[in-house]
């Protein structure tokens, strides 16, 4: 392995990261740190295979892969040296580790297993070099949360192709089709319109199935009167959306009208009032107070929302239990939902990112209960 | 929470796996385990939401799971108590161990992280509670990987119908054509044909692209004269099928038909010779010494199969460090390969099972290098 400093970037973009990235390193006094989570691996480095390792001091940047992947890294990250890594992780990275005389490595501690680092120390060991293994957690994922401009750009992509999207199944939906039909004609559509893949398996839940925040589409046929919640997602460039709509076909239920209000409210107030320097918590506040005062409180058991961007939940988290502070750059959702078992269920969800202290849509689809 | 003891399963299936695992953990002097892999929930549950606990002792079976899915854990899991909960693993698992009065218990050390574990150990040791957590690797793999007759069933027509698709498949391909489109028209016939999505990204790899042995489908047309490296699976009742084909636009370049006939060679020499009781090394070399003692063993880097089942990838593993070994009723694939990187590559793949001592083909697909 030579030592090789990073003298011909990719672009800026990514030696920008790099550079935070190392601050963020020496900062917490580390020699380097192992990145394992594969949207950091994509972040950092541009690699998209589903199995790798980074390995980034001040000086040296690694990639290592299995054979699968080499030559997809070669071209994905010119930045990074390419190991070809023929074993487990405790298999090559102490020897790795001491010829970079590293000493004090930082992991990912919510993204390597038990297992994984219980090997890695017993190799550590066993090879008696002086490695010590520091637990971290969401150091990159901090830096993923707060957008740059050319993220934001595949990002509003993303939104507007899944709002497209959503007028496309108003055109679809109707009593007689089942939810399955609508899910993968709206499916279709996101496919043929360049989405690459889609992030997530599409909700469709009508009648009672939309009491279940995550329900599958089913073989159920829509009918009359019922809600038709929808949840999906576009990707472009790696980049995600996320919106949700509840549609009625035709006459509602007052109590399923009723919670639809209540959750307007509690989206609409919350997507005014979010400012950046509030607490995740405070922001999660602003609607949940709404759902409660209303007396459907225990019926809101998700949080507020959660970040969008090269995966479609990560920081920050807007929760009743979140910790993050919210800050311009910043992507993510406003989706309250009340859902009664037996009843039915409504969600309505859009993507913002927060600008000069306050929240601009990104999704700009209809909140009509009607179509 | 009620003590309750299984009374009522949904099947003897259901029952006859608890009870199998329940006699592991016996054997472990285990008082329970702990299971958090997704498809390790599906089988011994026949929960299929994205997150979820099984906690099983010997007269206890919960599943714990978020608000999202609680209606939908109820409904698939009559045989398990169901808990609500509400914070992570360390905010609950302590209290409901203390109550069910287990002292040793036993945790899924590949499938929880190294943050889970540290947080669930410190709330153990600040609750002052006597719980030891054992770490267990496989258990329930290793169940999984011999199938039942209930799962060979489904497996056999997500094979069969992976079999219609390269048919279908062979009738789209031609010079002109890109890798995208062509998997597109693959996963669309898939899915109109009942398969559950499909188990992983499609890939279709032509030209020199196929010396990537996992490309994704790019916008690259399809040249006469190109090696296709097209592999597939289809998904039936969460049952996987996979399946791989090399075939040729036309006149065939020297070097690629000679490893074609290598693969070949090894492929089939593999399915004739492999045996129950073998261990998987020793399948593994029986394709490897041909590809081999033909000049290309650097260029065969990866294992000769995998299990097949509820996963895609999942035990027995057959390469070149595996420590399994074959027994019947085992499902899995034989897919030597040879990628030359700037020239192309050939890997060919079928799916068998082990029955009466040998292995018994699942996957039908002919291997004709031309169509």
């Amino acid at each position: 392995m030579k030592n090789r400093i990073v003298k011909n970037p990719s672009s800026k973009r990514g030696i920008k990261r790099l550079r935070k990235l190392q601050k963020s390193i020496a900062e917490r006094q580390l020699d380097a740190i192992l990145i394992s989570q594969l949207e950091n691996l994509r972040y950092l480095s541009g690699f998209t295979g589903s199995s790798g390792w980074l390995l980034i001091s001040e000086k040296k940047t690694v990639l290592a892969t299995d054979f699968r992947y080499v030559e997809q890294a070669k071209e994905e990250s010119p930045d990074f040296e390419i190991i070809h890594a023929k074993r487990e992780l405790s298999a090559w990275l102490p020897d790795v580790a001491s010829d970079l005389r590293l000493h004090k490595l930082g992991f990912e501690a919510n993204c390597i297993s038990y297992n994984t680092h219980h090997k890695l120390s017993e190799a550590v060991k066993t090879k008696q070099i002086n490695l010590a293994l520091v637990p971290t957690t969401d150091i990159v994922e901090e830096l993923r949360s707060v957008k740059e401009p050319g993220e934001l750009e595949f990002i509003t992509k993303a939104a507007a192709l899944i709002d497209i999207a959503l007028e496309k199944a108003k055109t679809i939906i109707r009593p007689g089709i089942t939810e399955k039909e609508l899910a993968w004609e709206i499916e279709k559509f996101l496919r043929q319109e360049d989405s690459e893949g889609i992030p997530f398996e599409i909700i469709v839940a009508s009648g009672t199935n939309s009491a279940l925040p995550h329900a599958r589409p089913t073989e159920k046929i829509m009918r009359p009167g019922e809600p038709v919640l929808i949840d999906m997602g576009a990707r472009i460039n790696g980049y995600c959306s996320d919106l949700s709509r509840t549609l009625f076909l035709g006459k509602v239920d007052k109590i399923l009208r009723e919670i639809y209000d209540v959750v307007l409210k509690a989206q609409i107030t919350a997507i005014e009032r979010i400012e950046s320097g509030m607490d995740a918590l405070q922001a999660d506040r602003l609607a949940r107070s709404i759902v409660e005062e209303a007396g459907y409180g225990d019926a809101f058991g998700h949080g507020l929302g959660h970040g969008v961007g090269l995966a479609v939940h990560e920081l920050p988290t807007i929760g009743y239990s979140s910790t993050n502070s919210l800050a311009d750059g910043m992507v993510f959702t406003i989706e309250p939902g009340i859902y009664l078992a037996g009843q039915g269920g409504v969600r309505i969800e859009d993507m913002v990112v927060l600008e000069n202290g306050k929240a601009r849509l990104l999704t700009k689809a209809k909140k009509d209960l009607s179509f």
